[in-house]
């Protein structure tokens, strides 16, 4: 996608075979490009955040593969920095899923041909990722065409969390479908929600939107339920962690209340996923999934930029107060309209999603 | 309530007829005490929120008026300090309310002996208010005490937004019930919704509810849903500033998504409304009562306590994205179990308030 009229992936091969990522701790307050030149910076920078997203955190580790071979492309070599590399994020299924993938690819050629055979193996994972979410931005945006030609008004999205490009390599998956009916001049306007507490909306999406100059409003995670009354919300779409074979969505805390809401105002909610997050051994995601706590500072404290230029962290609860920090929530496939996947859109049902993806 | 074992109101006669109040502007980092010697001093101190809550900033209005009365008991100088206290919060229906009866009081009097009338009066709606919010204690107590008996465990109650005894001159509304089941000895423990955008809970909430000794957990907006899905919710009580004949609650934004979730899983969800709160002309809350809209800096920007101890603002959002910031919502009466009164527990229905209110 664009920033400021350039188009930018969130992770692309640089010059002198380093790798370079947007970096995403920088942001919305700064846009810098960070550099890989081995296999460590790309470690730290998974487990630092500089990249995150499912997806991009996949392409980014099986680059920081192919950056070790570079360096030590023996057996030892690959054994230690798959190793390190699992390490950075080690809940992440598509950062084990693209490891294992570069390894099993290596592996069987000579040492001395292990380093290109990985950086095209994560160049072509990464193109794979895009056209993925490409997909589901051209099924997507069907939603908001076919609600502009009802109402021949801009089309009002309400969504959650930063399901965008900055969390896959581009297109993003809630977002591909905002970006294809701007990018086609279809009028569009985003509801951000801020998303407490780690206020991926207010940073990420809030940011993606600008710079791509798609029209957007940062709310408070409170208010969509009133903008749905006052019929204020044509269209919500989100994101999603993890689905159950039966449309259940795990996505960010707060996706079930947005989705209650959009079933009692009727407004049509639904999850944009690429198929990698369906977990067809699963029936019953609020039972089945477990949802992790994550450290309760995230609730206490907050970052932004200070009067002086510089973000600054400041504490929110009187000191003492105990918090919880749950990060997840489970949206029960009753309240989904419909789960957007690259192959197209199906009920949020078990038959109907099988028929996309069958087998 | 208490502040680490000492009883405190909001606002009480301070020494040489000077006015205390609590100063809310410095909570939850720092508990101070301002003194108020001047209609000045009350009407600065209204307008700033150094007391916010509307049954508090009435009764503050009143005691503002009797400090005028002191320095200038003339007609003209009754009339020009009604005048600036009610211009510090114009729409404060409760702030009219008690200047207008402060007035009707001491217009009928001899200039000399108003002073005195005023601050008679002034004190007369503070201890009604705290009787008020004490006989909603009491009855909203018995479903703590229920919950408890049904389950033999700690009552897990989750509120919104601050309607403590901050809020008004002593026990609270939504609090109230919470206050006087603990101090009888019921196990109870608060989710306390930090509130975006004021931030109102993780702020003044958890600070009363941990100076006074009540177990409590600070908690994102976003995660009400997550905790009554999982059973760790027995019962929500939240406070109502407009309330309509019918038993639509207007209260903080978010109350409805709250709402919707204890609806969807059984738990049953009450306001805690002083009958004052009760407009009897309102029929339907989402199409007829007007939500504020307030300034965009209360969602862009969030203050807290930085690393060296002073209290900073930073900025959340990029540079240049719009935000919008919308004060309250509406909850359809078909979502509220109850609404708790000083006169007694009714449900959300015409026939039902009217029955505790006849006439």
């Amino acid at each position: 996608m664009k920033v400021d009229g350039r188009s930018y992936r969130t992770i692309w091969p640089g010059e002198d075979g380093s790798v370079e990522v947007i970096d995403q701790t920088r942001l919305p307050h700064r846009f810098e490009i960070a550099r890989w030149c081995s296999m460590q910076d790309a470690a730290d920078g998974i487990s630092t955040m500089v990249v995150r997203g499912a997806p991009l955190i996949g392409v980014a580790g099986a680059y920081g593969l192919a950056l070790a071979l570079k360096n030590d492309p023996s057996d030892a070599g690959l054994a230690k920095a798959y190793d390190t590399l699992h390490a950075t994020r080690p809940t992440a299924v598509n950062l084990a899923w693209a490891l294992n993938a570069v390894r099993a690819e290596v592996q069987p050629l000579a040492p001395a041909a292990r380093a290109e055979a990985a950086w095209r193996l994560a160049g072509k994972l990464a193109d794979e990722d895009v056209a993925c979410c490409q997909a589901i931005g051209t099924h997507g945006a069907r939603l908001i065409a076919e609600a502009h030609a009802r109402t021949g008004k801009t089309v009002n999205v309400l969504t959650h969390c930063n399901a965008g490009w900055l969390a896959t390599v581009d297109w993003g998956t809630a977002l591909a479908p905002v970006f294809t009916a701007h990018d086609a001049g279809i009028p569009v306007h985003v509801w951000v929600d801020e998303t407490r507490p780690r206020n991926q909306g207010a940073s990420l999406t809030a940011w993606e939107l600008q710079h791509h100059g798609v029209p957007h409003t940062v709310i408070a995670d409170n208010v969509g339920g009133h903008l749905m009354q006052h019929g204020q919300v044509d269209l919500c779409l989100v994101g999603s962690d993890r689905t159950t074979a039966t449309g259940d969505v795990c996505n960010k805390i707060g996706t079930y209340l947005k989705a209650l809401a959009a079933h009692d105002n009727g407004v049509p909610f639904y999850a944009c996923v690429p198929s990698s997050t369906i977990d067809w051994t699963l029936s019953d995601g609020v039972k089945q999934i477990p949802i992790e706590q994550r450290d309760g500072r995230e609730v206490s404290e907050i970052s932004g930029l200070g009067a002086d230029g510089q973000v600054a962290t400041v504490r929110l609860t009187p000191e003492g107060s105990p918090v919880a920090n749950y990060a997840f929530d489970v949206t029960p496939a009753r309240l989904m309209t419909g789960i957007v996947t690259e192959r197209g859109i199906a009920k949020a049902e078990r038959d109907d999603l099988a028929r996309l993806f069958p087998g």
